[in-house]
């Protein structure tokens, strides 16, 4: 079968860019090959391997009785995206799958490997479509969207010889008994704390914004300062004072990441800006109290400079405390292979967030070097990697034997 | 020959754009109908005219003797610029003219009325092409230069029938003893302050800046908040800052109207910010202060947030003061036609800030309707440009008698 990492860097070969990322948009060619190259492997390790309604690959090991416990994560990347967001995942589970093989482990119940379809969503403007169609999840929001080319949802699926219609035919939570997920951190924690694996406690809730700050452009020369309107003010304004109360508490985060400035010229005071505001905390409560906060600190900017506020929610994700008692195997697996440990809670959304509103969920992390991700620079050892996996099939053992 | 409004509105047909305002981009065919269509009427009234070598328009009284008295401005506009800026200097100067004929004035000396080529400068990215040739400064920033489409300076010239090797015999600035503009004044000073003429007592001087600050890009959830190098924050500091300086003195103005943040995405730390600094002030004093401000700001701040500054001069304009018998001639002019009177610096560039340097020169401006130019909204009232252009007249005769 050959390592985790040799795995890993063939299939980067399929839909690699030249700038050493990777490119497997959901529901093009690329991501299907990938799927052929996966499906291959799984077969190899006596995976009986089909792809549901929803384009979701599956691959079961057909073991033991009752409900699977499935491990997985996603085969399609963001545009230029790294090696190891999601694929480490799926093709983790498939190699422990291996590794138990050959220790003569028999699972007490199925094994389920899965890749989900479009977990990271740039294509359609959202995500998880594949594990919230696994979950029986409402898809009304995604299946109505189009791409950049006016391509729907539906006629993306019928170029794959998928029918729209019967995504609803992919809902087999109800088939699992538990969810594991082997990420990367894709941040800087357990580097900085020199930890091998991450037991992730939480995955974070968020408040996604779009805001647009109305002035008036005017001459940067010819207007006095007191007599602007100044949009770009405003919104630095309203970064800063999010900035500065996420810095004033442990489990905030606040982002300003896009930003257009119009009309955009150095001698013209901005007229308006459109900005996105995304705020998370893995406490419901301080979720509750930055829903107020951010429409609060905008609103009050706004009249302090004479500005029009319009703010929009684009995102509202609760955030999912993960099972304790997997977190404690992960531990113990972890400790059977020599690994030290790190609780901490995921920053970002993964498959898991999804699946573990319905079934015990638990994610283990391996470190990303200097937290980079959604990069040609993400990077993780084949170490560490190889550390996950041995972790990911102690854990799939420890729970496939009850 | 109708009123001076009548004029404005009919030269405003010749490249009008849909949204009503007016692009006349500097050798564009448009901008040499506008040139055939004044030229019409500057023969009208009697004025001699030529396109000097450099582009520029310019009509000639040829009376009494010794050095002309200039006067006018520019016909090129901004894209989908306003019907006023520049227009209103060459054709009130027509107007004069014509005013001055009617009531029998013989000056002293030859009066000019020149339309300057490419006094906003957009398409190549600088601006006073032909108040500098009149003036025989340098140009060769300018002759080197490409449009969007890559046009240079030289081929859009030769288009038009010129050639760029004979700019230099543009330069007349010796032929003329004064120079006068009449201007919107594309701010909202007079309107407040409810006074029909500005009498403008100098004209600004400019650093502008380019800065990039670079910081890391990385996942916004993901990253710690005090692990990130956010290259937004640091620019919206810098921006703040210098906001905060120019409010706290009455002679500065400063502002951040380009702005570009990559990569540009809401789940994202920015890693990289491009944005311009401009900052103005009338006094040479303060002028040299701003060059050690913005460099120490925005040094301080990148050191504070972890990122890395380049800092770019992109222009450096000195302040200029306006002749203080000219302003008096023309308050004299004022009280004459009963129009009050404010005395106030220019905040933006004119032709009369190049030929300003060379000869004795002042600008006249008329109010703006709510501050606003380079835009479709621009707007004096018919009452307010007539006045303008009869204070105009009265300042010629009155420089021309000796």
């Amino acid at each position: 079968m050959g390592s985790l990492a040799d795995s890993l860097e063939e299939l980067a070969r399929i839909g690699a860019a030249e700038d050493g990322g990777v490119t497997r948009t959901a529901w093009t060619p690329e991501l299907f090959a990938a799927y052929d190259w996966v499906a291959g492997r799984m077969r190899a390790v006596g995976l009986a391997v089909e792809v549901d309604p929803a384009g979701n690959l599956v691959g079961r090991w057909e073991a033991g009785e009752g409900k699977a416990v499935a491990v997985g994560s996603h085969l399609d990347t963001v545009p230029t995206g790294g090696r190891l967001d999601g694929a480490l995942g799926v093709l983790a589970g498939v190699h422990a799958v291996a590794h138990l093989r050959e220790q003569g482990f028999e699972p007490a119940r199925p094994v389920w490997v899965i890749a989900f379809m479009d977990e990271e969503g740039p294509r359609f403007g959202a995500s998880f479509f594949g594990s919230r169609a696994f979950s029986g999840d409402d898809l009304g929001s995604y299946l109505g969207r189009c791409d950049a080319a006016g391509t729907t949802v539906a006629e993306a699926m019928r170029e794959r010889g998928f029918d729209s219609a019967h995504t609803g035919a992919a809902a087999r939570i109800d088939e699992v008994s538990a969810y594991i997920e082997l990420h990367i951190e894709q941040g800087p924690v357990l580097e900085a704390q020199g930890r091998a694996i991450g037991v992730v406690t939480s995955i974070v809730g968020l408040r996604g914004y779009r805001a647009r700050l109305r002035g008036q452009a005017n001459h940067a020369g010819t207007t006095p300062m007191a007599m602007r309107r100044d949009a770009f003010v405003g919104a630095a304004r309203v970064a800063l004072e999010l900035r500065d109360f996420a810095l004033s508490r442990p489990d905030v985060t606040a982002n300003v990441g896009r930003v257009i400035v119009s009309p955009g010229a150095s001698n013209v005071v901005p007229g308006l800006v459109e900005f996105t505001i995304d705020t998370r905390s893995v406490d419901p409560e301080t979720v509750r109290e930055l829903e107020r906060l951010v429409p609060d600190v905008a609103g009050r900017i706004a009249r302090e400079e004479g500005l029009e506020l319009e703010l929009e929610v684009t995102s509202s994700v609760e955030p999912l405390q993960l099972d304790q008692g997997l977190q404690r195997l992960i531990e113990d697996a972890a400790s059977t292979e020599g690994a030290s440990t790190l609780r901490l809670p995921s920053g970002a959304g993964h498959d898991g967030l999804i699946l573990g509103r319905h079934v015990p969920a638990a994610m283990i992390f391996v470190p990303s070097r200097g937290g980079i991700s959604h990069s040609p620079d993400e990077y993780s050892t084949p170490e560490q990697i190889e550390l996950g996996m041995r972790v990911l099939a102690g854990t799939i053992a420890r729970v496939s034997r009850t």
